[in-house]
């Protein structure tokens, strides 16, 4: 039997070669060889986006959308909307007291993202400080024994086998102890060489970008600051347009003689960067080929309630399993 | 219209008079004046009892059976199951977002209960510190209009108008503010004189005591400390003797001539005792009547999921209307 992985997306906005290289590169390889779910999180969005529903709303659908356009195929995988499980809210209830509230506020992405908050200003929503809560809620309701995260969602995948143990221990074993999987390439860097690439970074290649934009950011991008000139030997290190290179051009050869010739003096700036052009346009055009075919607003929520239906099946047994572990009437 | 009432019944244990006073009585009263819900809050009830299940399961019919003892009508009052409304718990997920830690914690109810309990050692579990925001959903997702509460839940109807004020605000009108409707008699004096009767005080005469068990506790009760012989003048204000009379004992001349007697020295204290014994069994009498005819687990069952069903349209249409405004899918 193929092990089940969950994995969840955000609604936050349209996606950029950030989220292909930290997160969609693998679930397009995931779809084969496991058991896929992907969460859209309109629930967990709310969470810092309470007063703009509007925009939770909207990327739903962009959010599915871009999965769809990287090649992630509706048949294997099953797409759900976080909001249209009840199970997952109940679930999240019934671990509520299992944690305590100085246990989730010790966790240190969750503090970190309270700092760079400054709309929290008025006090942490209770909605916030518990999202790992939901998010333990999210991966067991399904049972999934794997979950793909960044780093800095280990201490949430912790919090989750903290629960499942305690909830196992008091109850009787319901839940696997599932386990983090953390990703090869977790980050890209930005066209401006911030560490990260980021939509409100404004550094940032989307996926939607057509073969003119892609042409004007990178031309722009950074490179090696230290090369005034073309003859001017430089850094291939570090430098976010071979970064680039590595990853999305396809021809070894070509990135191979470009960093050769780059660290001799041998090539200019332009010719690099118009080899990139290219090279990240091919990368995207399939993309953007199969982005035209879900472009229909119906047919992406029919996408969705399809998976969604399944999915509420599956946390319907779980959630049954969960009431009769806990001695609850379940009617 | 009939202005619809939500009132929760924790299911800590088998009722007694104390409840009868403070709740079940108004009850009844309300069952013909107002669309009564009566809520047995078996999720609630988890959040200081998370590890002992069975506790809450088995006290589940128990208070479903004393509140019928008492004279409730299925026909006219919904009985529902907290646990059974998945939409309480998404409502409660949603209402999370708009209410601080900050402020959960300035909550001065959950603040003494946090103290009483020696049991939260280890830290306060988030389901505890977060309960006032579930009762927030309880009582909305029904758009209860009145919620008798006595004087110590105050503070959790001022927290779910303050909820219902800001969901309003930021997701457009759905919710009626409701209001807390302070019962009369809030709190029943114990057996011992203990300002409150409570099952773990061990001060109580339960709905379900038989006669003979009724006579020993009166029998053996407190009265004035400072009257050593019938012959002395005693004190009938806060006598908790002379205030069950006042509250069970139907024969009003009765109680007025006991009184009369006692505070001149002109009758003992088994007299007075003696007549208390059969004004509560007499008043006890119909609910042993009454409790009999619900003894059976199946029809206590089937009145829940009744009651329950009819709840769970109610819920399932509200959260619609949550979902509406708050521009979610309702898929």
């Amino acid at each position: 039997m193929k092990k089940r992985i969950l994995t969840g997306a955000r609604p936050t906005g349209h996606l950029h070669l950030g989220h292909y290289v930290g997160t969609l590169e693998n679930r397009v390889q995931f779809q084969d060889d496991y058991e896929t779910f992907i969460m859209i999180a309109d629930v967990q969005a709310l969470t810092d986006n309470f007063d703009d529903p509007e925009k939770v709303s909207k990327n739903t659908l962009q959010v599915l959308q871009d999965n769809l356009a990287v090649g992630l195929d509706p048949k294997k995988v099953t797409f759900l909307l976080q909001s249209a499980i009840p199970q997952i809210a109940e679930l999240t209830i019934y671990y509520a007291n299992l944690v305590t509230i100085a246990r989730l506020e010790r966790n240190p992405t969750v503090k970190d993202e309270i700092k760079e908050k400054q709309k929290f200003n008025e006090g942490v929503p209770l909605g916030f400080l518990m999202y790992p809560v939901s998010q333990a809620a999210d991966i067991t309701i399904f049972k999934a024994n794997l979950v793909p995260v960044g780093e800095d969602q280990l201490p949430h995948i912790e919090q989750t086998r903290e629960i499942v143990r305690k909830f196992n221990s008091v109850y009787g074993e319901v839940f696997p102890v599932p386990e983090a999987k953390v990703g090869e390439t977790a980050r890209l860097v930005g066209l401006d060489n911030n560490s990260k690439m980021g939509k409100s970074l404004n550094n940032a290649i989307f996926l939607d970008d057509d073969a003119e934009t892609v042409r004007a950011k990178i031309m722009s991008m950074y490179t090696d600051p230290n090369r005034i000139r073309a003859t001017d030997p430089g850094r291939v290190e570090g430098n976010p347009v071979f970064i680039y290179h590595d990853i999305f051009n396809s021809n070894k050869a070509e990135v191979e003689d470009l960093k050769n010739r780059y660290v001799k003096g041998q090539v200019g700036d332009i010719e690099v960067k118009q080899k990139l052009v290219v090279a990240i346009n091919s990368f995207l055009d399939p993309v953007r080929e199969r982005r035209k075919l879900y472009e229909d607003k119906d047919l992406l929520l029919d996408i969705l309630k399809f998976g969604t239906n399944r999915a509420r099946e599956i946390a319907a047994e779980t959630l049954h399993e969960v009431k009769t572990a806990m001695k609850l009437f379940d009617i």
